[in-house]
């Protein structure tokens, strides 16, 4: 293929693919403002301003649409926020890295997609399994660096699967009230939360007990 | 009004109230599992096994039955937690309480009438008002005793509203993923939590600072 042609085509793959995010994000907003079971594929093409015809050149179906939606939220938490994090080999720096990021990514992102993320009953069956699949593997992946610090004796008398729950609650209830541009910036408030669950789930520097020795 | 009539009177309305509270909790679980906007009140109905006519003679409307839910789960952390706390005296002693009896009632009963309780925004604005009033209030009520425990001296350094909501999320998470039955009772599963929600926030015994002087 003539370079001028194969770049063409890259441009045209690029264009479609924004397109695709920007339908995407667009979806999310109007299943949030309106219920996902209210929302038919008609609405989303008039409020982007597309032919449903037009729209269907994009998705194959709104359960389609719907899964694209959150395996893009948990696409950017595996390139944000796991896999750098699984780059570090000291676990406490790796704690701090998942808070940090993921923290911060959900008070500066849209708040739209992680609260659809949560919306896994209406997913056929399939996509329901590969949601709930990659979503295990970020609670497995916290638990495993919890698990990591009880064995160096760096963790408090606590339970890894409850404290990685309660990760994630203090966490994801985060764009539910998160206001930007507030009193605290995005970085102030996660760097709170940070202090809150180290503090409370980690034993403080003088009690340190080597346990794998 | 003759004893036998008044007693008669009382009974049909206690018997009128269980049946009222036993369409909330079916109903609630049909919302959950089809969502709120994709079920009809024929659905409730027939789940319930009355007619329609007989479900409209217990609610008003769709939107009712939701707020009555909703105003349902409230009613409980009013009488189970919020008024039972407001009367302990001691600050620390009453964020104690709430962790525990708020945590508690979450693992233990209807996750579906917390998981709905979020679903504000398919009320009306007057009932959405009311809602999110009484959720503020008890942000508010959760925050104040964080204050008073920082005037005390005894809290670390944080924000007292990054606080309040990091315990919510941390207790709100919960009907999401606690397990009835389960390796770890309610009881348990709490005390990890409140162990790590006050080590996180509350500066360590021999580190009390009096603020008050």
């Amino acid at each position: 293929m003539p370079a001028r042609l194969k770049s063409q085509n890259v441009a045209r793959e690029n264009g479609e693919q924004n397109r695709a995010v920007a339908i995407c994000q667009k979806a999310a907003r109007i299943f949030h403002e309106r219920g996902y079971e209210a929302t038919s594929v008609s609405d989303i093409a008039e409020a982007i301003g597309i032919t449903k015809a037009g729209l269907y050149y994009y998705i194959e179906s709104k359960e389609e649409l719907l899964f694209r939606i959150i395996s893009h939220g948990l696409d950017w938490l595996d390139t944000e926020v796991i896999e750098p994090a699984r780059a570090l080999t000291d676990a406490e720096e790796r704690l701090r890295w998942i808070i940090r990021h993921h923290g911060q990514g959900l008070c500066k992102g849209s708040r739209v997609i992680p609260l659809l993320t949560e919306e896994v009953s209406s997913l056929s069956n399939k996509h329901r399994q590969q949601i709930i699949g990659r979503k295990r593997r970020y609670l497995e992946f916290v638990r495993a660096t919890l698990d990591e610090l009880k064995t160096q004796g760096k963790l408090r008398q606590i339970d890894t699967t409850v404290a990685a729950f309660g990760l994630f609650g203090m966490l994801l209830w985060l764009p539910r009230w998160y206001q930007t541009g507030g009193r605290l910036s995005a970085v102030q408030t996660i760097e709170h939360l940070l202090n809150l669950y180290l503090n409370g789930t980690m034993r403080p520097q003088n009690q340190k007990i080597n346990r794998s020795a």
